[in-house]
């Protein structure tokens, strides 16, 4: 398939009424006008209190009027452009992007099990995000390499992403070094000035509240910075229902909305206009354990509330394909069909952890990331518009006159499937379509070790996208020299 | 869960305009009107020529008015009551329900693999069908056992069927003994009078047609007994994209309806006002090989402009739970969700082989039917209304106040919480949601092995549902009586 975001055509699912919107809204006002948000980083408290907000201690309170028009001020719509503009997103409206697995602390193949991230593993990742076009995104590390020291790890992890990829890439809110060292390495490879790089989205942010009801220090410093430069934020709440959330589904959406807003009013202080999205993380709790459940029916519906209410504050919108299986089986596909699903009917723009993503995000998995990306590109194939034409060629009356009523009449042969056969169906290259003997006599493969082999062929024959000499020397001269200077400090 | 019936609380997806909706229609209409669908039975053709249809030879051709307002006579929704009055489902309008996998002819199972359907998997697949209160219709059968001979089978496959499940049956239209049979022993089965048995639905029949545009002899020989006795009738073209229907699915989808509609008119000249559903079994063939697809986006898409076309015509409509997958793995579940969330997507009524189906329909599988029915009571907790409920008790204010801000701040141990978590979320018996470290010391067990471990336990505790004692004895008796007569003639 080639590179193209898909525009989805379909009417979002929404199963909140005109009355619920109202009430969710109103919780949420309710939560920032009366109980307040924590901000635990001196410098928001500051540009908060300049601006009228009533701030006590760490606790922010802020009107809705003024909560409703500084989130007005935030685009509908939006694009990030990476250092090859033909890769170049938009975000809003009816557009979509899926993003790789951001963030799992372990790897797990079919060959060695479980294992902590390393080097070798984020490179593994970095070439499928660059191979599978129905990814538009290189987000966060897809692994953290851990045999890479802290203090210089996303200068590493950076150089290979940016290498590697050509895509739009992502800078971790996690100290000052580090947000201001991707944006100068996002800058380097795309071969732009300061003045250019600061004038239209070339990366982004997303930062995560400490549920409930608090944003820490390093998520706010960096969403600052990247608002300065008028880059884009998205704003992921973690409301685990029964956890860090109400244990009712619309009380988990509506705090997640009470913190996420409360975030983009600081944005849109600090510079109006800068794009924001609307991250969804609401998921249950199993009651028995605690442990996180992700693809559950409480998962889709709360994905598909904060959609309505998305649209209802004029937000682009992020949600995730998640699961909390631990291995690629079938648990994993109905968990992750089921959230990915969600995306689509909640007309989520931006699909994190899109492909490769297991046990509850504690894990990547290449297999998972392989099947993952079939089930994408039947979401992009879903929403051809040319399955559902109904012009009269498409409702071929003169072909079904034409095959008729005779005994083994069939339409394999006769020009109107000739002449489109070839594109007429999506063609899987993970799913096995043959019957069972000869899947059976070519090994009787599981869908799993399918994926695993296509999984290194992929790295096998890998060519990194192109990147002229003279700027790969300078993205390695910046990495040297910050690595010469310590990195980033590792005790924030 | 309890046995009941979902409601789709959903608007559907609904992807053709009214210009599509009226394409597809008029298509339909030139068929019938021009084309004409070929009906290979005396009695229907002198039926329909007698109703002033155009017949010539085999070939009937009827005009679109007469066809809207026959069909017009069928009822949007009706019910269908099975021995156990509490097993009663309604087709139609929001209304679903669930049907066991139908008529493969082989099994699979982890310990044993494919081998040919027998008489002790039939009885495993009756033993499931009964178990899981989320399946509402003991179809087909879920596996043919031709251990039995063809002449008898129907007659012990129903006894063991009646005695076994308590839910709603269906006929083989294959031969008037096999269909005079079973609604004879689901009379029987029921403590009914021959008239109590024609008042109202108490079993069903599906018939396929002949793609392209051929209804074949036994399966309008079963239409036209079971419409004389008011007895429901689905009727399902298979029309496979590329194959048996034009290459494009508008075309697809039209001569389907076309095929479907013809029955329907024929059904309702006999009696008017019998119940019918139109079916789909719309789907793409693979173009490299020509062997069947399913599940697949143009699968999903034809599925809804099927309901969109239904709710046109006023009729209930089926669709299926379907798989190219020749074992439960990954692929098997993707496409499996896919075409179970389709039927949600379609506003389907009844869904065939929500359980069990692999390989096309070739197997059926015990461990793929645990797996289904965790996606389908997925899907049956999705429609609860209290997961989207927005009452002031559900947005929870009370309760973020009454937690706050403090550091480790969480929800586990409040009223609100604790009031609620024994309902409040959907609980899994087949998914896994444990750590990796949790899962990997309990055997690291994928899957389909837990789905086999489930599907063997429920076989070795299983309890018949009561039935009196003179009934299964007149039940016994009729069976062997028609053995005794040489049951039914084997070279139709």
């Amino acid at each position: 398939m080639p590179f193209r975001q898909p525009v989805n055509i379909d009417r979002p699912t929404e199963p909140l009424g005109e009355d619920g919107i109202d009430a969710i809204h109103n919780g949420a006002m309710d939560i920032l006008e009366n109980i307040g948000i924590q901000f635990m980083n001196p410098e928001a408290l500051k540009i908060l209190r300049d601006f009228g907000c009533t701030v006590d201690g760490e606790n922010v309170r802020m009107g809705r009027d003024m909560v409703m028009e500084m989130v007005g001020k935030a685009p509908s719509e939006f694009t990030i452009t990476p250092r090859n503009p033909a890769r170049k997103i938009t975000l809003g409206g009816n557009h979509m992007a899926f993003v790789n697995v951001s963030s799992p602390p372990n790897m797990w193949d079919l060959e060695r099990g479980k294992r902590p991230g390393d080097m070798e593993g984020f490179r593994d990742f970095m070439k499928l995000t660059q191979y599978f076009n129905c990814i538009h995104v290189a987000g966060g590390y897809p692994v953290e390499p851990v045999d890479v020291h802290a203090s210089v790890r996303h200068l590493d992890c950076l150089f290979e992403k940016l290498t590697l990829t050509d895509k739009v890439v992502h800078a971790y809110s996690l100290g000052k070094e580090r947000v201001e060292d991707v944006m100068e390495m996002v800058r380097i490879a795309a071969g732009l000035t300061h003045d250019e790089f600061n004038e239209t989205p070339r990366m982004y942010t997303n930062i995560n509240s400490v549920s409930p009801l608090k944003h820490d220090f390093p998520m706010l410093d960096g969403t600052i910075r990247l608002a300065r430069r008028g880059q884009p934020i998205v704003v992921t709440p973690f409301t685990l229902a029964g956890a860090m959330a109400p244990v009712t589904m619309a009380g988990a959406v509506t705090l997640s909305l009470a913190e996420g807003l409360a975030a983009i009013v600081l944005i849109q202080i600090i510079r109006a206009g800068c794009p924001c999205l609307i991250g969804t993380f609401t998921s249950n709790v199993d009651m028995k354990s605690g442990a996180p459940a992700f693809g559950t029916p409480e998962y889709i519906r709360a994905t598909q509330m904060t959609g309505q209410m998305a649209r209802f504050y004029g937000l682009p919108m992020r949600s995730s394909g998640v699961c909390a299986a631990n291995v690629p089986d079938g648990q994993a596909m109905w968990e992750t069909s089921n959230s990915l699903w969600a995306a689509v009917q909640s007309g989520t723009n931006l699909v994190y952890h899109a492909a490769g993503w297991l046990e509850g995000g504690l894990i990547a998995s290449p297999e998972k990331f392989v099947m993952d990306c079939e089930v994408l590109q039947h979401i992009q194939r879903y929403f051809a518009p040319s399955i559902t034409a109904t012009t009269p060629d498409d409702i071929a009356i003169d072909a079904i006159r034409e095959v008729g009523h005779a005994p083994g009449a069939n339409f394999f042969a006769i020009d109107h499937t000739q002449d489109r056969y070839e594109t007429a169906f999506y063609a899987p290259f993970a799913s096995d379509w043959r019957n069972y003997e000869a899947w059976e006599l070519d090994g009787g493969v599981w869908t799993a070790e399918r994926a695993h082999k296509i999984y290194k062929d992929i790295i096998n024959t890998f060519e990194p996208p192109k990147m002229e000499m003279t700027i790969k020397e300078e993205l390695g001269e910046y990495v040297a020299k910050r690595k010469s200077e310590g990195g980033a400090p590792t005790d924030f």
